[in-house]
């Protein structure tokens, strides 16, 4: 045997994976079938009308990208950003950073709007700066998980609109767990992550992008080949020509698809489904803010302002006299949960608390609460009132 | 529940997936832990070995690229062609052809070498290629899957050597399932896939590069992010700089990795160190041509001449008269049983039948030659007679 199953099991409360039910590996560990079988193509019809549906979109398109969640963002950017486009890019934190390295690898213009890591970017500062040029594309991060910041979305598509450009979105930690819907916000285009409120096993990148988008797909002349919207919709379309372009032919070859996390994914969506899309919205909310009130009480405070908030991830500042890597080594190893400390401007500053579908509990919260105090030297009563309390 | 756990069990002799077996499906199912996790990085190291044990090479990076076989073709050309390279690119199948659209893609001049599909490329046309200009790379693909060829490597990177060009390689059906040692056929990088030979499920890409092909890795200007190497060989670098460049910080976050899909290719891994890579390939050997005897007593040759077989895959002609839609339709539905069509020009003239891990057995070539004569419509008793020879 290999050291897999001595692997030791961890709580994971940090910026993601996050807790994968049981369910979901029972499915991930079906039997592999063929990506061409008949049987997998009406999995994956399922998937996409899950993806759809957490998606907040009624795009066509929806599918799992195969590979991670930048996976997603590199697919955004071969297919709808050319090199010499005018990008508006929102910094704000790692993920606006990362994107605006793939938008200048790519030889876009890229025109930052920044704002302070632990704030949301300026509504007014993004609209000017799309106003201001012949502008291709806005890409804005709606959940940064490196700060836990969620960027409010109204009045950046109709900016857009007028500027003829597209409304791209990094919806990574937000889906399935911090309130969005595409269609509502006027998103042409978004990807996201399986590892963090879907709490699937990470390795695909749900994708979507509406006919606007689509019109910028240029056939063959994608810089990917693995990414070209072109050829990866020949294979996701169907029968009917959902989840590509009708009156092509559907399931045509393009890649090997990851089989097995596509079952995990399709688990996983069924999960969100039963539980309703906002019961489970409002979970995390009150998630959120329980685990908030209850640290809290142990002397840490959310970096977000209040109105600001990622629900998915809660980013807390480390009070003086914590030594951070210390006490978060020893929740890791002694205690086996994991949180997240910070990224760039940040490490060293902050931790990052993954709310996070089943991360998003009482029982979760209470194991943390109680291995965090203790670790701390402190008393936990308090904090345990205040979990028991937003709970209730 | 999803569709999921009604799924069809399907036995994967076709062009692949290969059957995975119920250890490496276990080991898939193991708990997700996090990606910086200290005991995931045990494992990354444990993985990194087995790679090049596989492989053939003491190449320091030895890693499985975060998407399915093509990923890892995506990441060779990202990282080691520039535009304007003059790249030589055989192509004698498919796999060929996607590398020369990929290639050309990245604005590389791509100078084609072609065969017939079903045979192998010219030694000696390949190296006057190589020879006649200012060759950055060349490309070939070791083991066509389309068409169940191998591709003999004597002689190429001596070619490559005095030209100053690397010597690329898409090993992809061939890796642990017929013979290849990188090292001592002087590759500079190679790419392969997890759900052949290996019979892990799709999804992550093992990749191999000696440091003449890393000194063309442009940091921070590669055009693809997730590709990156400089980013990606962060995260694999172990304390002792194994994995990527020594003297650089180890296991710096780059992407999420696919933490599950890990796990099965670790214990795929050990499952070929467990038989032995030798062992291993002559079971392939004698598993391809045992099965081809039961097939021609079945009336079916094989496309690929004696010398230029490749052992995981064994293309076939399907004789007049026989609609091969229609019984590999039968096989698959009916039967429970897998094989692939032909692909481009041998679309509907051949099957292409996986002879790779747990699919080069007796009992799975007895199944399939059960099945196939029934629905042919002949007596099985030559074929079986053929495979309990090929056998014994």
């Amino acid at each position: 045997m290999s050291s897999v199953a001595a692997l030791p099991e961890r709580l994971l409360l940090g910026s993601g994976p996050s807790p994968v039910p049981e369910r979901v590996l029972r499915a991930l560990a079906q039997p592999t079938i063929g990506h061409l079988d008949p049987a997998f193509g009406a999995l994956m019809d399922e998937v996409a009308a899950g993806l759809r549906t957490v998606f907040g979109t009624e795009n066509r398109v929806a599918i799992p990208v195969s590979g991670t969640g930048s996976a997603g963002m590199e697919a955004m950017v071969a297919n709808f950003v050319r090199p010499g486009d005018r990008v508006v890019c929102g910094v704000h934190g790692l993920f606006g950073e990362r994107m605006a390295d793939e938008l200048a690898r790519h030889g876009a213009d890229v025109v930052r709007v920044e704002a302070e890591w632990g704030r949301a970017l300026d509504r007014e500062a993004l609209t000017a700066a799309v106003a201001a040029g012949d502008t291709a594309a806005l890409f804005v991060v709606h959940a940064e998980t490196s700060t836990g910041v969620a960027q409010p979305l109204d009045g950046l598509a109709d900016a857009c609109r007028e500027a003829g450009a597209l409304f791209l979105l990094d919806c990574v930690t937000s889906l399935a767990g911090h309130p969005l819907s595409l269609d509502e916000s006027g998103v042409d285009a978004a990807f996201s992550g399986t590892q963090k409120c879907l709490n699937a096993p990470p390795g695909l990148a749900p994708f979507t992008a509406n006919a606007r988008a689509l019109e910028r797909v240029d056939d063959g002349r994608v810089g990917s080949w693995y990414f070209d919207l072109s050829l990866v919709l020949a294979y996701w379309r169907d029968a009917d020509g959902a989840g590509g372009d009708a009156g092509k032919p559907a399931r045509a070859y393009h890649h090997t698809a990851p089989i097995n996390l596509i079952y995990a994914l399709a688990e996983a969506l069924e999960i969100v489904q039963e539980e309703g899309l906002d019961a489970r919205w409002k979970r995390h909310a009150t998630a959120h803010e329980t685990l908030r009130r209850a640290l809290a009480e142990l002397g840490f405070e959310r970096l977000a302002p209040e109105g600001e908030q990622l629900h998915p991830l809660l980013a807390v500042r480390v009070p003086e006299g914590v030594d951070e890597a210390e006490v978060r080594t020893a929740l890791l190893t002694e205690d086996g949960i994991e949180i997240s400390g910070g990224l760039g401007p940040l490490a060293g500053k902050v931790w990052r608390i993954g709310v996070m579908g089943e991360g998003a509990r009482a029982e979760a919260q209470h194991r943390l609460v109680v291995a965090l105090a203790k670790r701390l030297g402190q008393p936990s009563t308090a904090a345990l009132a205040a979990l028991a309390d937003g709970w209730r």
